[in-house]
């Protein structure tokens, strides 16, 4: 019976990482577990102890990915206390992560990808979305609270927030030259500032 | 010498709107000209005659559903003059697709996902995306130009557009229920014209 992954486990890191190493050199279609085997330096009998398969392996490396970008954001704001600084620190980071480390979405897209098609997948993708919408909210919601902003719908804002860094985020990681990562920051700290001001 | 898709020919279009079928179905992982032959109807020698591989085919099928919403978002604003009535029957159109017809996102996902780690998809889906922000930076320039719009850079206005889209559209693809496309709509506009104002 395959283990659930234990963060504090060193092998299953060890293997969580080769499994995101696998999928930024030739993406989810290529991933076998025969070649994971091999990257991971273990035996295709101790991967299938931790793992059951690929999918499970994808699992664990977008819970991977995303307990990263929750420990950057954190981090990036550790010392700020306001909302409206806390909103920057966090777009600062998520452009950051999402421009500079191309595995992290090699690793989401073939989550989104086999999630549509997926049924045990789906729901953990759903979860992830969720995971960083709320995030996003507790920023949004000490804002009205506390006066910084204007009352808005928590969870919608916090949705067009993800989306307006998600979305500029995937463009930055297609064409390097359109716009730099700098401004990018800077535009869509204007936008979502413009739209949450009292 | 396998020939460049025509769009005109039917048995091309026939094999493009099976692989958008199978890539619905199971996912770029999942396809391999074996059945797509098969969902096609065609054998493999003459889906070797129309496409060289499975990388053609996802090249061929993300410019079929590109073209397709192109179609929709020129219908949608065909009586429609102002950039601001424009654009928000772009932000209709788009959305409307992006949430509807989920082989959208099953194709442009695989197309994501490969053009990472593959030197000759890369470029079509860079080549996508500027041929997006080409198509909203004529609305926004008009909108400037004719004094709707406060005068802003182009360029990357357009790519903040794309992105609040993009982003919040693949997020209702994921998850139906933390707000309505109808919610989504409004709120992009909102948001958009707030940027936009004089």
């Amino acid at each position: 019976m395959p283990r659930k992954p234990d963060p504090n486990n060193t092998r299953s890191n060890e293997i969580i990482r080769a499994t995101i190493r696998c999928l930024a050199r030739s993406g989810f279609s290529q991933l076998t577990m025969k070649r994971l085997a091999a990257e991971a330096g273990v035996s295709q009998g101790i991967l299938h102890y931790y793992f059951r398969d690929k999918r499970a392996m994808l699992a664990a490396a977008a819970g991977h990915v995303m307990d990263d970008l929750d420990f950057r954001a954190r981090l990036e704001s550790a010392n700020r206390r306001d909302a409206p600084s806390r909103l920057r620190a966090m777009i600062k980071a998520s452009l950051a992560v999402a421009t500079a480390n191309r595995e992290f979405w090699t690793v989401f897209m073939a989550l989104w990808g086999e999630s549509l098609h997926d049924g045990a997948l789906a729901p953990i993708n759903k979860a992830t979305y969720a995971r960083a919408r709320k995030a996003i909210g507790g920023i949004v919601e000490q804002g009205v609270r506390e006066g910084d902003f204007t009352p808005v719908n928590i969870v919608h804002t916090s949705a067009m927030i993800l989306a307006l860094i998600d979305g500029i985020s995937l463009q930055l990681t297609f064409d390097k030259n359109f716009m730099t990562v700098a401004s990018a920051e800077r535009l869509c700290e204007k936008i979502l500032f413009q739209h949450l001001a009292k």
